[in-house]
């Protein structure tokens, strides 16, 4: 008999939930935009009703589920399943998550911070199959990462641990929206090529970018468009965001000594334009030792990372 | 009947060996200047006498001994049990130790890096005693570590995890002695306090550091003698220290989520003209989540650390 958990990759912009089986696939998924600016109330009754239509979709019955896991913005506390208070889940403070689950479902619960659960679901399923010593980044609006060794990620005291976003790696820099100044986030995140491009064309640089989009409205995927068509400006910037994605991989690569870092994230959609520079910094930056083992790939499991993630998490509570 | 185990701390420049019991406690220890610049044979042939002579100064017979382990300076492959090419160990190059001794002593063999080492010895018998996510940054000419979960060592790939003192915290920093720019080892360790004091020294600062030392001989111990005198320039100088400690511990607490931060190292000797400034920096760049549960302590075993660490290392073979 087919045995099923389901996944909930709790976001601050949507809710992805999954019944995904023991070989990590997904059988039926719901997806819907979270009303985050409602406030927990709102987005809890949102995540219960998402699986109930999961499971409605599948024609099964909620007994017929082992686990459920979920993957949610941190900060919080994994041991009490309690989430704290994510920037981007408006009005949450010392939710206790899991037993609020637990109420509704009578089901085993897994917690588990976003970026975490993306480790373990790209270790068990994806880019990292079968590696003992893996690490998972993901380089969207910020930088998170998960750390698994021998199938069990590495949480630290309190489920906080891998907030890799957060180092400091120039602390004369930018500030960062935690507080910090010069945090890698700040350097190399998609937020920040953008603001990067953002200042340098209030300095007056010539670039399309702007012709593509107004100011304000600058993302990180219209740098890369200007950049593909030429623009000069648009490709240095790129260029200094392979640079310093490779300042902070080093890092990485001598703290952790993975044997593998598999790179997720909206980012990743044009790796191809910053992954040479990257590794190349990398490379120069950090210890032979360490380097001559570490291999950098792409996340294979794009945009339900976090879905599967929260199914493995699920399998790692039963 | 009591059982033992031998630790060899094998430095560059000392090797300290000794007999020791389950409680961590040392019976009989053996010290000896390293004959470095002599080369791989002569230092082998060193520790093979050491530990002859541990066990004759005990009256035992090496059949009473249950097993070896050695700290040793890095890289090295601990699966392997290989010392690559160290700094301090000159003419080092691929050694076997591990095989080596293996052959001599017919006992298993445990070979660890020495700042992990130290990280077990410290959560086995010292600061971190019960502790299940510990941290151990040692800090003298370099900057080293090593991280301790639930008893077993974070080892990396290849045994080479948190080589910390090369993380880099400003990319635009001072050059470190492994290529990379702006580590944390190249402004916080001891080394770079004094080339610091050097450098301001050469461009005209006004000092009695040079009074109680010739330019070129300046140490860290120095510049902490000049602050206590009341020496401004010194006292600068330590609080940038400060800061600088502060800003890497800070990565450590994002990165780790540790429970417990044990520091050892000769800098130590003068933790209370450091601790606040660090202490205070670290909390202002760390996440919230992260510096609440961590403890950041002054390690307990002082100098007999990578000694009472290799025993450590030589039960967790048992």
């Amino acid at each position: 008999m087919a045995r099923y958990v389901i996944g909930i990759d709790l976001g601050g912009t949507k809710i992805a939930t999954g019944l995904i089986n023991e070989r990590g696939e997904i059988i039926k998924k719901v997806t819907m935009p979270t009303l985050a600016a409602e406030g927990p109330k709102t987005v809890i009754a949102q995540v219960k009703v998402s699986v109930y239509e999961v499971i409605k979709k599948a024609s099964i019955d909620i007994n017929e589920i082992l686990a459920i896991g979920v993957g949610a913005p941190g900060p919080m506390d994994v041991e009490k399943g309690v989430i704290k208070n994510p920037p981007n889940l408006q009005g949450w403070d010392d939710i206790p998550l899991h037993n609020i689950l637990l109420d509704e479902f009578k089901l085993p619960i897994g917690l588990e911070n976003d970026a975490n659960a993306a480790a373990l679901g790209e270790n068990l399923y994806g880019s990292g199959k079968g590696i003992d010593n893996f690490m998972y980044i993901t380089i969207s609006t910020g930088i998170g990462g998960g750390v698994v060794v021998d199938g069990k990620l590495f949480k630290g005291a309190n489920g906080n641990a891998a907030e890799i976003g957060h180092s400091t790696i120039n602390f004369e820099g930018p500030l960062c929206g935690c507080g910090n100044k010069g945090c890698w986030a700040a350097y190399a995140s998609g937020s920040a090529l953008a603001r990067f491009a953002r200042e340098g064309i209030k300095n007056g640089q010539k670039t399309v970018i702007k012709d593509i989009v107004g100011d304000e409205n600058i993302k990180a995927e219209h740098i890369f468009a200007a950049a593909k068509q030429g623009d000069d400006y648009a490709i240095e910037l790129i260029g200094r965001e392979g640079y310093f994605l490779g300042v902070g991989l080093a890092n990485m690569v001598n703290i952790f000594n993975p044997e593998c870092i598999a790179i997720g994230g909206g980012l990743t959609h044009e790796w191809d334009m910053f992954y040479d520079r990257m590794l190349y910094v990398m490379k120069e930056k950090a210890l032979k030792a360490n380097v001559e083992i570490v291999k950098v790939v792409k996340a294979t499991l794009g945009s339900d990372v976090g879905m599967i993630g929260a199914a493995a998490v699920a399998w790692n509570v039963l």
